[in-house]
């Protein structure tokens, strides 16, 4: 029998929501290993649409994360709020600002961010069960969030400002490289920087595929 | 010195844009060969926009083609009207429904479709110098209407109505599986079904990564 996967997008696109290269190379990976996702987003305004091109905000322009999530997975899309986290063996958050913007407030706030409380009942259950998660990019704010009071270790790749916030909601913060993942045994966790440091598509390959591999043999 | 493709994407999203895993697939094994990738699109507003989590049109809302295909790039993209052809080693155009619906409206007009004039310019160009194309899904209606007068060998899988509408244009279709190319060695043209018949990310990807091998060896 296949493992479910849980994969948490957070909107689509880097500047506003899930990073499409992390999300599709995670998509991709898990397939590959015979995994059934289960893709799901928060059902929420993103905080803001940015022009990709300018790297500016849109004015006036409000777009739903799950729905613009669902781009990413073909429409196959359930909100995260109503995932039964029994159902599934694992869960994976790929990174990008929609992460940080639209699952927590992680962007705007630092370490006095809130988590969207569908993210965090799936993430806090799935954990409670034992079960492993992945976290790429900025997702492990997501993570030092909900389960900051477990101590987890978490890499971020090595900004030092980031790596700050993450201790200050009690995770432990480990350099890693690009093509490394940080794993956290006791707490069946894995993270790994992607584009915190990737300058390359392939380079943020690198790092994801390893972590989808950790986490799907833990499942 | 490593050889530079165009990717000429149509937004971002299976229904109303560019099929977001054929992109980035194509983009990842573009990359790992070595290839530095010129993303671009039309400057135009999109056909209209799908809710992809419904299915259905979005009344009232427009979205324009090359800043939502810039989500997919991160912002690095050129309005492909600007692209100098001369410049490049190779176009490949990913699937979607907006290959069929921005840029050409094949999806409306079948057989009496016209193509974006950016787009059509930009493939006479390469086609003309005697550089490779690589088209993916749909796309190869796009080839079919440009070059239609020159024959060429393409397939779109094996959607009976599909082909026969590429070959109103003037093109050969040629059946082909999932993990298989259509290889027109005359024109340099290769294809390959991806979702047109995929029921996975992994089965695209297999035609899809022979693809980008066939054309960047090519080139």
């Amino acid at each position: 029998m296949s493992k479910r996967i849980g994969v948490v997008l957070s909107g689509c696109g880097v500047y506003d929501g899930a990073e499409i290269h992390e999300a599709v190379i995670t998509l991709l990976a898990l397939d590959r290993l015979g995994a059934e996702v289960v893709a799901c987003a928060p059902d929420r305004p993103q905080m803001h649409v940015i022009d990709h091109v300018k790297g500016e905000p849109v004015e006036g322009e409000t777009r739903n994360v799950l729905v613009e999530a669902s781009r990413i997975v073909r429409g196959e899309i359930t909100d995260v709020a109503k995932v039964d986290a029994d159902s599934l063996d694992a869960v994976i958050l790929p990174g990008g600002f929609g992460a940080a913007k639209n699952l927590c407030d992680f962007a705007v706030k630092g370490p006095d961010c809130d988590v969207d409380a569908g993210v965090a009942k799936l993430i806090g259950a799935i954990h409670a069960a034992g079960k492993p998660i992945g976290a790429i990019c900025i997702a492990p704010a997501v993570i030092a969030k909900v389960l900051g009071d477990k101590a987890p270790t978490l890499t971020i790749g090595d900004d030092a400002d980031t790596a700050a916030g993450l201790e200050k909601l009690g995770a432990r913060h480990q350099e890693q490289k690009v093509d490394e993942i940080c794993f956290d045994e006791t707490n069946k966790i894995v993270s790994t920087p992607a584009y915190m440091c990737a300058k390359s598509i392939s380079e943020a390959a690198s790092g994801i595929e390893k972590l989808v591999f950790a986490v799907y043999e833990m499942a």
